[in-house]
């Protein structure tokens, strides 16, 4: 880290070598924040290291950071925590050595998201260079667990945030969502997720008498097969339909004579604002009681906790800010989609509007993972363009 | 063992006592075996004691005893191994005691079946006593290893005497047959039991992007709905209709957001003599393959080794023998059914006629597993007059 001091803050592609080279496969730091707090120091910001605990879980840093003090408040979130590399010997280059070749760098995070972090950095600096201090205040909330269990990080640093009056009042999360173009897609929701486990309890016995058991697996098939097949919604213009899928089915009778007592079946179910996770559990209990109900059947589910809700940021300023952002750097009119799985703007959309616009992601979590150091560049560009849209249009 | 001598053995009920006194839990001898064949020596049997072995089974000993060189040989096959008590402390009276209270013998294996041996032999002692020698031969097939893993019991046995010249013409297995009264049931024939597992390869992926992903899930419950609703056909005048049960379906997929990528079940058929267990195969690869053929997905179906055909035993001579005994000493009008698991008559059938015919089994395998006294006492008139019977009928 001896060449911190010498990073170019407007310099996505330095910032973002540096950022690789920190080892914070989560849930360790790997001086990924202390760097990002030391460069923000250099452009103005207040900085507070928030390291949060939970017994089961182990200590998490993360990182709030602040340039001004009045609103309104425009929030780039993320986190410099990546996933482990996997297997080392598969990679071509050195997960954590920032190896740029043919226009591309390469590393774990080069794109969830130390990529979209070093943007962030770099919009800023080239904005508070060319412009002075936003007419509002640009926030950074950085976590260290958003690869890991998402318990102590965005979460609790939201929490803190509300205790202490910190309000921010747009927030862009810079995970990767451009799915094959820089600019072809910015996340304006996301579906829900609610996971749940049912277990049937029926009657054990012997195959050649299945008229005196009760066999679980039958009664749990036809239970799937009408789960499967209940159409959620349809649904509308900016959410695909929900959807069920079933993750397991678990029965664990080794004895081909048997019938079992008891089978149990997990599932999932993405779904848009046309439900909530109350509403689903009531059609999920009711299906599954229309099975049951009157037979030698016993049936539970169990949901997993902390279902997440569906969200939808309609903030038509800031939408149109981010949007006129992506068209002017990249000349894409980029599609505003809610498809996709949850991110920590899942915790974020219930203290202000949120968006997520980052790399595209194609590489995410692999073997390999890179990034083309010309999307850097044009990454902070459309950075840039939002910061000034923002203030243009909401600023004080 | 010291009052084997004294044993008389034309009485069930002591023959019972003693043999439920050894300790005959399965692989075990328990000294059962010699002490059947000590009786039939002082009868005039000839006995062979055949010990099998296997090198991933323990060794197992049997028992094949005759009385007469000429035919026909009328031959009463069983064990004398039990299954193990299980908690003991739950038995209102030690399992090996052979103790009698308010008419009933208790003991593990009163039922299931050294009751029934304990008849064979009583109403072999009672014919002998009364006509002599019968016109033809008497045999016993006694096996360690019918409540075992029956691979060197019962089939090894059959080798054996076919290899010798060993001939049976009629073989009578005194398993318990009878649902409710001594007399109900003469079992005439066995459904064919066929297992099997069928594997589902799909494609792994994340919840939120089922159509990235082929949910293996989905293809096993859409084809085990397929398979439970296939009427394999309506039975017959002497079969129930053939029926298939799921004995398991197993995916151990723990994370609630990813798509797993393959998942199993099995299956086990209990089928009658209008399929075989290439027949079923047939149709099951043929479901299967309509399920999965122009998909994303597939499929493999493997069957356990050896299974079961059906067979239905229609030697009129031998059957009106049997049911005329029944009927003449107890009254009852027998029904000829083929219900119910296997038993060792389905390696029998392949020599010679078989038909089964015992106790009561309402508590065999079970904590206080227990004959009525009566119930010994008129079984072995129904053997006596079996032998009566057959003889009268067929001896030459
Ligand atoms: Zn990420
Ligand atoms: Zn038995």
């Amino acid at each position: 880290m001896t060449d911190i001091a010498k990073l170019d803050p407007t310099d996505p592609l330095a910032l973002a070598e540096a950022l690789i080279k920190c080892p914070s496969v989560t849930p360790q730091e790997g001086g990924a924040l202390a760097l990002v707090a030391d460069v923000l120091k250099d452009l103005g910001f207040v900085s507070q290291r928030l390291t949060f605990a939970d017994e089961n879980t182990p200590d998490v840093e993360n990182l709030f950071s602040r340039l001004g003090t009045r609103g309104p408040t425009l929030c780039f979130a993320g986190h410099t925590d990546v996933v482990p590399p996997g297997d080392t010997s598969r990679w071509t280059r050195d997960p954590f050595a920032a190896e740029v070749a043919d226009g591309r760098l390469y590393g774990r995070g080069a794109v969830d998201m130390k990529g979209a972090v070093a943007c962030f950095i770099a919009a800023t600096a080239r904005t508070v260079a060319a412009h002075g201090a936003p007419k509002g205040s640009i926030a950074f909330l950085l976590t260290g667990d958003e690869e890991g269990p998402a318990i102590n990080g965005t979460r609790k640093v939201l929490a803190w945030m509300k205790e202490l009056g910190e309000e921010i009042d747009h927030c862009l999360v810079g995970e990767p969502t451009n799915v094959a173009a820089l600019g072809d897609t910015i996340k304006i929701g996301r579906r829900g997720s609610l996971s749940g486990t049912i277990e049937i309890v029926g009657r054990q016995g012997h195959v050649a008498y299945p008229e005196r058991a009760a066999n679980p697996c039958r009664a749990m098939v036809e239970l799937l097969a009408r789960l499967m097949h209940e159409r959620l919604d349809d649904g509308n213009r900016h959410f695909q339909p929900s959807n069920l899928e079933i993750t397991s089915i678990d029965v664990g009778n080794p004895t081909h004579n048997i019938i079992p007592p008891r089978a149990q079946a997990s599932f999932n179910i993405r779904f848009n604002d046309r439900h909530t996770p109350k509403s689903l559990m009531a059609l999920i209990g009711r299906l599954v009681d229309e099975r049951v109900d009157g037979t030698r059947f016993r049936a539970k589910v169990t949901y997993e906790p902390n279902p997440g809700d569906s969200f939808l940021t309609t903030a038509g300023g800031f939408v149109d800010a981010m949007r006129e952002a992506v068209k002017g750097a990249t000349g894409h009119e980029p599609e505003l989609t809610t498809g996709g799985g949850t991110s920590d703007a899942r915790f974020i959309k219930d203290h202000c509007p949120v968006l997520e616009f980052g790399l595209v992601g194609d590489t995410m979590h692999q073997i390999d993972e890179n990034v083309p150091v010309a999307d850097l560049e044009t990454l902070t560009r459309i950075y840039q363009r939002l910061i000034q849209g923002y203030f243009a249009r909401l600023g004080g």
